[in-house]
C-alpha cells in the first residue's frame, strides 16, 4: 500500500515546471530566476523555506564577475524571478532548501537536485523538440543541455507530494536545490553552510547517462575526484621583431605546461585524468604574448591517485612559469571527491524501484564511467557522520548526448522517478523500524 | 624658388581631415569609409581617380569574411561614406590610386601612403588629445595608432596643392591610397593590379617611428622580410573525462608547434624572428580540445635568412600535427620583402628636405629596426622596372609609442612633409634634366 | 600416492645447476654456454633434443650484432659450452626443447622456463650470498638478477625426474627451454618455430616477484601487452656557433617526441603505460646533434588500448622527426600479449600445490602488477587451438628486489616447484580421465 | 734589416716537434707530456720556466675526473715526459710559460700558444697525410684536428730565436703555453695565476680557419661570448610499468629544458646562439629515467647579448627541473668573451707581415665568425690595464675543416708565422722608441 498518493495533473504540472526553467536556463551561481520560483512554490506549499547565505556558505569557487552577475540579475528580473528571494541570492548565493517536518518522529531523509545551465548554444532546427514545441532557450548561448531543469521540477514535483501527504512524514524531509553543479563548484558550499549536518539518508539522482528508460541504477559508483583549475601565466609584452628580448613571454611557458600536464597520468594505484581544455593567449601576431589562461582539470579513481595528479600539475605550472620568467596565478574553480554509495540505501532504493509502473531493470550498481559529481561532497558528508547516500540513475531516452546542442530528455520518466524517490521513503521508515 | 605653391589654410585643412579619419578608423580591407571620402576629394580636385578592383587584385591576403565586410561597410555608409565610391569596393577592394598629368612631358612620380587602422580600444582619458579635442575614435576597439590617418590626410594635402599648381607638373604624378598596410597585406595586390608599372619614382615614408620633430630620414633600410601565418589545428573533441581516447588533440599540436617554431631562429647570415602572438584553443575545460588557431609571424634580415625561417616554419606545424593526428590548415595572410632605397633618390629627399623650414637634421639613411613594411613590394617593383625607389621617415614628437592606446602625433610635422615632398618633386625634375 | 619420485640428491643437483648457470650469466640470444648445457643433460636423459633454427624462426626481435655474438660464443666456448649444439646456436638461435614419450598414450604438456640474464654489474660485498658462496657472476657487467638461472635448473632437475619415470608418462612431456625472456623477445619465435603446436596442457613460471616462500599462485594474470621500441633520429651535424642553419637537429625532434609520447596514456578501456628509457644524443657540445636514440616501452592493461597506445606513439615520433627535417627509423625490439591463465588448469595447480611440502598458501589467481612477460605469447597459442595455459607464481625469500645488484633467492623453492610441477602433471592425468 | 736571425734547420726542427706532438694529443687539462717537453726545452734554451700552480689557478673550469687525470698522466709517464715538470702538474695543472729578458731595457711582450688536442678519432687511410708520413695519433680516439700541435711547436721555434738573439731583446719576452682552449677553460685560469699582469703587448694566433695560405689576418674580431654548461637533472627511479608515480622522470625535465632553451635566441642587439649539443639520460628502458646530462653552450655577439641569452638559459633550466620535480646541478665548464683587436697592434702586425716571403695578402680586420677562444681573457686583461693585444689568423691550406678527422695543415706556413713574429718585435720596439 502506497503511503504517499499523488494528485492526477502532477506530473503535467512538472512538465510544465521543467520546460519553463529549460527557456530561461541559468548558468552556476546566477540561477536566479530558477531559485527564486523554486522557493516560492515551495513557501506557497508550506516548506520552511532557506535561500541565500544561510544554504551557501561564502567560501564559493568559480564565482562569475560582479558584471556578470548584475546582468544575469536583471534578466532574472526581466523574466518573471522573485525579488523577495532574488534579494536574499544578490553576490550569486542561489541555493534554496526546502525542510517539512512530519508528525510523527524519524530520520531526516534529504533529496539534492542541481538547477544549472551550460554555456551552450540550442539547436534551433524544427527536429529538436523544445524548438518544435515552443520552449528552446530563450537566453542566446545559454541551454539546459545536461537535465537539471528536469532536476529541479522533479524536486518541485516531490515537494508538492509531500506537502499534500504530511500526515504521513515520519521525521524531516529536506529538499536541496543547489546551484552550480556543472564545473562542480556547488555542493561544497552548501556543505559548508550545514545543509546535511542533520542528514540521515541522502538521495541524489541523475538522468539520462546513457541509460535506456525503464533502467534504473540504485547506487552510482565510479565518480573521479577532480579539481578545475585555472591558471594564468602573465609575461610582458614586446615589439616581437624589434625587441623581443624585452618581452616575457607566456605562451611558451603555457605551451610547456600543456605538454607537461599531459605527461602526468600514470598511477598504479587507478585510473587519472588530466585536460588543458581551453588556451587564450596573446594580443596580436607582432607582440610577444603577455598572457595566457588555460582551463584545466586534473581527475583521479580514487583521492591518492588524484592528489597525485593534483600536486605534480601544480609543479608542472609553476616550473613551466619559471622557465620562463612569467608569473603564475591559479585558482581551484571546481573540486569533486570519489565517493560510494552506501550499501544499505542502494538496496533500499532498489527494491523500491523494482515495483514502479514502467520500471523494467533495476541494478543495484554501476559506474559512472569518467564522469565527476559534487554531490560526492554531500555524500561523503552524510557517510562521515554515520548517515547513508547513495547517488541513482533513471534512464531515459536521449535526442542526443549530455552537452550536445540537441540534448533532450524523454520526460516520461518523470513519474518513474517520482514514484521510486517515494516509495524510498517508505522503505527508510520500514528500514528504520527493524 | 617654388615651383608649387600652397595656399594658407592647407595645413588646417589636412589636420581637419587627418582629425575626421581618426574618429573613424577603420581597419584592413575596411576602409570604405576613408577611402570613399579620399576618392570623391581627388575627383573634385580634378584627378582621374582609380577605386576598387582596378587597383587592388582580387588575390588578396588577410581579408575579413564577408559578414565582417558587411558590418564595416554598413557602418561607412551611416557615417559620411561616399556610396558612389564605395560600391565599387564590396568585398573590401578599398584601394584608390589619383592620377594628374601635367602639360609639359616628364617622367611619372608615385606617392603611397596608407589608410588602414588597428584593433585597438583607444584611451578615453582627457590627458589623451583625441579625447580632449574632440577627436577621440568613435569606433570601440578600433584605433588609428600608427597614424596612417595623418598619410592620408598628408596625400589629400599634396593632391590638392598639385590640383593648384597643375601647370607646374611635367609627366605624371601618381597618388597611391593603400588599405591594409598593417598585417603587410595591401601592397602586393596593388603591385599586383599594375598600379606602380609605369612609375620612374616612388616615394613612400612613415611618421613617427621614435625620430624627433625636425629629424628627416631620407631612406629607411632594414626592413624585415616577413610572412604572417594564420595556422590552425582541428582535431576531434571528446569527454575528457569519459573518453580522451576519442579525441584528438589540437592543443597539444599547438603546444608542440609553438615550442618547435621558437626554437629556429639560429642563422648564420643575419638576423631572424618568429614569434607566434597569439593562441585560441578548446571548448571546455572537460573537452579533448578540437581546434587551436594560432597566429605567427616570421621574419628574416634578408630574403635568404626569412626563406630559411618561413621553410622551417610550415615543416613544424605539419609536423606537429602529424604528431597529434589532427589536420592542419594554414594560410599566409601577410608578406612583406627587404629592400633598399634608391641611393640617388635617397640623395634627392635629403637634399630637398635640407632647407624646409622647421627641418633641424636630415638622416640620409637609417635601419628601420625590427620592422616590416609592405611598400617594400611597391619599391622592388618599381626597381626592377629601372626606377628609383625611396622610404622616408618624418620625425614627430609621439604621446606614445606605435600602437599604444595613447599614441598621438604631432601636427607640426604636416607643413615639413608636404613641403619636403613638394621640393623633392623639383629636385626630381632638376635630376631628370642633367 | 606420488606417481613421479625424485631421489635423494636432485634438489643438490639442481642447486648446482643453478649455481653454475649463474656463474655465467649470458643475456638475450647469446645463451650459448647455458643452452648447450642443458642440451647436452637433456640428451643424456634421454630426451629427444631440437635446438637452433629448429626451434627458433628466423624472425626474431632485438638480436644483437655479429660481433657481440661472436665474442659471447667465444665465451661460451671457453667456458664449458658443448660446441655439438653451440655450433646449431651460431647467429643466436639459442633455444632448446626436449621432448620424452610415454608408453602410454595421453595429452602433451609443456614447460616453459627461461634462460637469459642481464646488463647488470653483480655486487661484490660478502654480505652478497654469491660472492660469499663463490658463485658470483664471472662476466662483468652480466648478472642473473631475475632468477632464470633457477628457472633454468628446475627445469633440468623436472627433466631428471621425468626421464627416471618414464614409464608412468602418459603421453608426451615437452620442456622448453627460451632465449631472451627479458625485452620479451625470445617466445614469439619460438612459437613461430612451432614448439607449442601440439600442445595441450602449457604450464610456465617465475620465482620470488615479492610473493613469501611458502606460497604459491596457481594462475597470474594482469600481464600488459607491450611493445619495445628502439627509434633513432637522424639529422645533420653543424657547427652550432658558425653555421647553426646546415644542421638537422635530431636531439629537438627527440625531445618533442620524449614530451609527446609522454602524452598518450589517458584510455577509457583501461590502463595504459609509456616510457621513454633511455636518450642518447649528440657528439660534442658545440655540434647540432646530428643523431638521437631513444629506448622506449608501450604497455596497455589489454590489447585494444596497447594497440591504441602503440599507434599513437609512432605518430608522435613520426611527427616530431617531420618537425625538425630528421630523418626516423624505428624497430620493434620486443614484444608481448596480455593473456588470462585458463580456469581449469588454475585450478589443477592449485590442488597440485595445496599438499605440497613447504607450502603454506595457495592463491588461485593474482595479477602480476605492472610487467609484461613473453611466456603470454605461447600461452595465447596454445588456448587458441583449445588447450589450457597458465602462469604459476612460486614466492621465495630474496635478497633485494628483481634487477638489482643484490638480488638472490633462497632455493629452499626449490622443493616445492618441482612436487608442485610433478603434482601438477598427475592433476591433469586425473582431469584427462573424467 | 732583420733584428732577429734563424737558423737554417729551424723549420725542420718545428716540423720536427709538431709531429712528435700530433702523435700524443692530449686534451684539456692533460697536456702533461707535451707541457712538460715544452718545459723542459724552454730550460735547455735558458728561459726561465714556470710551471704548474705557478701559472694556472687553482679555479678551474671543466677538470676531468682524479682517475682520468691519473690514467693520463701514466700515458704521459710512459712516452717521454720530463717527471721533473710533470710532477708540478699534478691534478693538471698543465700550463707553462717562458721568460726570457734582454739586456736593454723595454717593454713586456707576450705570446700565447695552446697545446691541447681533441676527442676524435683520428683518420686511418693512407690519404690521410699523418697515417702516410706516420705521425698519426697513438691514442686512440684522441686527435689534434684543430692545430695546436703546430700551435705548441711554432711557440718552440720562436723560444729557440729568441734564445739565440737574446742580445736583441729589448725589455722581456713571455712564451705562455696555454692548456684546455676546446671548450674555453685554460685561459681564465692562467689570467687569475697572473701570467699576463705585467704585460705591455699581447699576441695570439690561430691557423687555419678557412683562410688561403699566404694571407694573415692581422686582427681577428668576432669572438662570441660563451658559455659552455654541464646540467645534470637527477630525478628518482622507479620501474615505469609497475610503479610509474614513484619516479621523478629527469628525461622529461632534460627534453623540457631542450626546447625552452633552444627558443631564447631572439636580441634586438646582435646575434646569439644555443646549443644542446648532448643529452644522455636513463639506465633502461623500463625504468622512469633517473638522471639526464645535457652539455650546452649558450654564445653572444656581445657581452649583453651574452648575458641574457646565458641568465635566460639558467632560468630554463631551473624552471624545467621543477616542472618535474627532479634537481638540478649545473657547473660552468667554460667561458669566454667577446675583445677586439686594439688597433694600434693590428697596424704592427699588419705592417710586419706585409714583407714576409709567402704572404701574399694581408687583411688588417676580419670576423671570426661563429667561434669563440679564450685568449679574449687575456686579450681583455692585457687592455684593461693599458696595454695593446690582437688576435692573428695566418691561413693555411686544410685537408678538411677543423675538427674533422682528416684535419690536416700545410706546414709550409711555419716560416710565415715565425717571420712575421719576429718581425713584429721588431715593430713593437720601433712604436715604442716613437
Amino acid at each position: 500500500m502506497k503511503l504517499f498518493t499523488t494528485t492526477s495533473n502532477l506530473i503535467e504540472q512538472m512538465v510544465a515546471w521543467r520546460r519553463d526553467f529549460h527557456q530561461y536556463p541559468e548558468t552556476g551561481w546566477t540561477e536566479f530566476r530558477t531559485a527564486s520560483i523554486i522557493a516560492h512554490e515551495l513557501s506557497i506549499l508550506g516548506f520552511q523555506v532557506q535561500v541565500g547565505k544561510e544554504v551557501v556558505s561564502e567560501e564559493r569557487m568559480g564565482v562569475p564577475s560582479d558584471d556578470e552577475l548584475a546582468v544575469y540579475y536583471e534578466n532574472a528580473k526581466s523574466n518573471g524571478g522573485y525579488l523577495e528571494y532574488m534579494e536574499k541570492m544578490v553576490g550569486g548565493y542561489t541555493g534554496v532548501v526546502g525542510t517539512i517536518k512530519g508528525k510523527k518522529t524519524g530520520p531526516t531523509i534529504a533529496f539534492r537536485f542541481d538547477m544549472d545551465a551550460l554555456d551552450i548554444l540550442e539547436n534551433d532546427e524544427l527536429t529538436h523538440l523544445p524548438k518544435q514545441f515552443g520552449f528552446r532557450s530563450k537566453y542566446a548561448g545559454k541551454m539546459h543541455a545536461c537535465g537539471h531543469d528536469a532536476h529541479s521540477a522533479i524536486g518541485l514535483g516531490l515537494a508538492k507530494v509531500l506537502a499534500n501527504n504530511v500526515d504521513q512524514i515520519e521525521g524531516t524531509i529536506k529538499i536541496i536545490f543547489q546551484p552550480a553543479e556543472e564545473g562542480v563548484r556547488g555542493a561544497n558550499s552548501m556543505v559548508a553552510a550545514g545543509v546535511v549536518d542533520d542528514v540521515d539518508y541522502f538521495l541524489s539522482m541523475h538522468v539520462g547517462i546513457n541509460v535506456p528508460l525503464g533502467t534504473v541504477i540504485a547506487g552510482a559508483d565510479g565518480f573521479l575526484a577532480t579539481t578545475k583549475i585555472d591558471a594564468k601565466f602573465i609575461g610582458k609584452a614586446a615589439h616581437a621583431g624589434a625587441e623581443p628580448e624585452k618581452g616575457k613571454n607566456a605562451l611558451l611557458a603555457a605551451a610547456s605546461a600543456i605538454l607537461g600536464l599531459h605527461t602526468i597520468t600514470q598511477h598504479s594505484d587507478g585510473a587519472s585524468r588530466i585536460n588543458v581544455g581551453t588556451c587564450i593567449s596573446g594580443d596580436g601576431r607582432n607582440i610577444v604574448p603577455a598572457h595566457a589562461t588555460l582551463k584545466l582539470e586534473t581527475r583521479g579513481e580514487n583521492n591518492s591517485v588524484h592528489t597525485y595528479v593534483h600536486e605534480q600539475a601544480l609543479s608542472v605550472l609553476e616550473g613551466a612559469s619559471k622557465m620562463y620568467g612569467t608569473e603564475l596565478f591559479y585558482e581551484i574553480v571546481g573540486e569533486a571527491k570519489t565517493c560510494a554509495s552506501s550499501e544499505e540505501l542502494v538496496e533500499l532504493v532498489g527494491l523500491a524501484a523494482k515495483d514502479i509502473d514502467g520500471v523494467e531493470e533495476v541494478q543495484l550498481r554501476s559506474k559512472f564511467a569518467g564522469g565527476s559529481e559534487d554531490a560526492t561532497y554531500m555524500m561523503d558528508q552524510v557517510q562521515r557522520q554515520g548517515g547513508l547516500a547513495t547517488y541513482a540513475i533513471f534512464g531515459t531516452t536521449l535526442a542526443a548526448g549530455h552537452h550536445h546542442e540537441k540534448f533532450d530528455i524523454d520526460e516520461a520518466v518523470f513519474p518513474i522517478i517520482l514514484n521510486t524517490w517515494l516509495e524510498t521513503i517508505e522503505r527508510i521508515y520500514e528500514y528504520q523500524r527493524k
